[in-house]
């Protein structure tokens, strides 16, 4: 029988886990990565240490955590590319607003924060892969595999590598910080990926 | 005159520095680059922390110097690509070589460590820029013109958006883990993109 009285556990667990990752955040925003500490996490969220690492193995899974909760889930939303028809005009789209987060200071901070640390840490890398890569990579490939149908597309196509000569070069920029973000470059780069594998 | 029995600053100076920049290159390989500190790269090479300080401003700065003492110095000795004449030919030599480093985990731990630091630090991203990428990126730009004035590749191909799309796959799935650094894989890279901007 529910007690009115006592705290109700899973919702104050929730409420927790929502503080921890709102702090994580936060933290990285103001002082960067290097210096966000556990301890910190856990004193602007308003729990104990122990209620992280109940949850939690390192700092680097809060923060992907963090991150994960920011963006649209994958793993909980289906998720799914504009499809209008017309291939370069729906990836073009996409491409430019990409670019346009990677340019948005509030939006790539955590994204950075992230990929530094999955750099160096393998066991973080393959849960980026499996929850956040892979399922974004799907949505991506099912986009693709309509403009194969269409005929905009090479029918033998490697679509993965379609994506990664796509995507990494936008990707390396942001991350080197070696050019502008524009909605040019994220044109250029569409245009050439479909010269390369038109049929 | 020079008196034989001072020892000399200059070779000292010499001396110290090697052993400044291995100990760092070796510390990075045992502890991984989180865990290595200016002290224990001083401890190592056996001279006092000030000496580090003396010639370069962070722990960051010293791995960027460590990692360009490993490979060949671009900004010291000429550098450019085979030139047998075959475009194609030349690009999967290089790329073969290039994805067989990015495999070998002795090369590449370095390298990690550079990237995880510059992508945190603007500063040194802009000298990663300057002292080693550009002068890469030029060797490779002669190399790609030179097969534009032979009819391989485009008369107005954009060369830097060329070796974006030609490069920065490889990085991407050496930095992400993301697949293995196969000769197919660098093959498979140049392949399409000749295809892409072929005349």
């Amino acid at each position: 029988m529910p007690d009115a009285k006592k705290p109700n556990p899973a919702r104050r667990n929730e409420r927790s886990r929502h503080a921890i990752l709102d702090a994580a955040r936060e933290l990285i925003r103001e002082v960067g990565y290097a210096k966000v500490s556990i301890e910190a996490i856990a004193a602007r969220a308003g729990v104990g240490k122990q209620t992280i690492y109940r949850w939690w193995p390192s700092k680097g899974a809060v923060i992907f955590d963090s991150f994960l909760a920011l963006s649209d889930n994958p793993e909980q939303e289906g998720m799914a590319l504009p499809d209008t028809g017309d291939i370069e005009a729906d990836l073009k789209l996409v491409m430019r607003a990409t670019a346009a987060e990677f340019a948005d200071p509030d939006f790539e901070a955590p994204i950075r924060a992230l990929n530094s640390e999955i750099i160096s840490n393998p066991d973080l890398a393959a849960q980026y892969r499996d929850r956040l890569a892979r399922p974004v990579q799907d949505a991506k490939k099912a986009r693709l595999r309509s403009a194969q149908q269409a005929g905009q597309l090479a029918p033998d196509a490697d679509l993965d590598l379609l994506l990664d000569v796509l995507y990494a070069p936008l990707h390396q920029r942001w991350l080197h910080r070696s050019g502008p973000l524009t909605a040019e470059y994220a044109d250029a780069l569409v245009d050439i990926t479909l010269k390369a594998f038109r049929p």
